[in-house]
């Protein structure tokens, strides 16, 4: 048996997500079915390093799955591109050691939300970003981010109904900018619960649009209750930028 | 009556291009369509600064119309893109003069047209840009370009079967550059001839894959033979980018 560490990447408007569901297109499934395919009929079962929720777009995440089939990392990855539907590539393939955990061995993960400020809708960045159609106030954000860079609970951020077995999580770095009409923001960690960037994003939002003073977001934190909370954004401005998870444990 | 000068912007991939067709959706029929609900059934025609290619992508076309509706500038753009599909979008709309003429008060066009190199595809730009799959050389491509800058006779660029009644176009900037993992090919000039830009890129990507030394582009200009020319790219790595079409006759 080989082991096989593989990058992916997707637009994610047509699938329900990573993990395969009894009903309904998942990443999962299409890369698995894909590589069916490629390995001449053998099923293999492909673990990423996480999940991600349905319409979360992907630039990089990693995977890993054994075979007894022998094939290069370009066959693999020729033959992968060749049997996936449009909106998933493989980007890389590479033999990983028989002890390759990819949830384990994640060392650090970038996610990025999009947020058109600008008034008209962009047909070309539809179900990319999420369409505020209003200025933001970056600096006020940027004050009120800072209170949770660093090792926190992360209870208020939490999706409710989700039941972490610890909610501290650590956010290395946190960074929001204007690209042209957008506002980004950029956050790395070596985890997230389930919703975090999304309500982080929509927490943060609250301080952009003026309707809550940066200090707020401290009080937010402190509090661990979903209830202070701003809203959680939509999945579609929420980007999956890279996965730091290379072949040699943490 | 009140003439009208609008900005609109539209992802290609679902149009036949701009003009209205027997069979098949066009920008403009979509844009006369929803300007008919806006405009409380009333019925106008939509000039733009020129037609553009099936498949070709645009951020910023301008386009004119008169009408007898009374509107607000912002009435108007929020009315059309609530009405408009969503790979189209209205920019922008402010009155214009009575003689205003989006295609002869047009002076400058900015295209651009977009080569993924990286070997995988990329699922995020699928559509939008041509995916070659090979590295480009784009020093040697630098070099070829220059010699198109400024006026010449353009009639190795032309469309086969089209007959414009002179083919000396200015080509003001051609720029080529790298934009990670792709390159990018810059033009801006007044007008261009059918299918002008895509076969300029097209000859440069011979000498970018160093099937043809730099020179070559020199005798395919002089030549004034189509034949002589690389191939047309595909029209879903080419983009509108610009138009400057000001409200004052050049």
């Amino acid at each position: 048996m080989t082991r096989w560490r593989i990058e992916l990447a997707w637009d994610g408007r047509e699938f329900l997500g990573w993990q395969r569901q009894p009903r309904g297109r998942t990443i999962q499934q299409v890369v698995e079915e894909a590589l069916e395919q490629v390995l001449a009929g053998e099923q293999v079962r492909v673990e990423a390093t996480g999940r991600t929720d349905a319409g979360v777009h992907c630039l990089q995440q990693v995977a890993a799955f054994d075979c007894a089939a022998e094939r290069s990392p370009r066959g693999l990855v020729g033959g992968l591109n060749h049997h996936l539907p449009g909106d998933v590539a493989c980007l890389a393939a590479e033999e990983a050691p028989a002890a390759f955990d990819p949830r384990r061995w994640t060392r650090r993960k970038t996610y990025r939300y999009r947020v058109l400020t600008r008034w008209a809708r962009c047909p070309l960045r539809q179900g990319r970003v999420l369409h505020l159609g209003r200025p933001l106030e970056l600096g006020a954000m940027q004050r009120a981010a800072e209170v949770l860079v660093g090792r926190h609970d992360m209870a208020s951020f939490q999706a409710r109904g989700c039941s972490a077995s610890h909610t501290v999580r650590t956010i290395e770095e946190l960074e929001l900018r204007r690209v042209d009409d957008e506002l980004q923001l950029d956050i790395v960690g070596h985890g997230f619960l389930r919703h975090q960037v999304r309500i982080v994003a929509g927490t943060l939002l609250e301080v952009g649009l003026g309707r809550q003073p940066p200090e707020w977001v401290a009080r937010v934190l402190a509090a661990r209750d979903r209830a202070q909370a701003g809203p959680t954004l939509p999945a579609h401005g929420l980007w999956l930028v890279a996965v730091d998870c290379p072949l040699s444990p943490r």
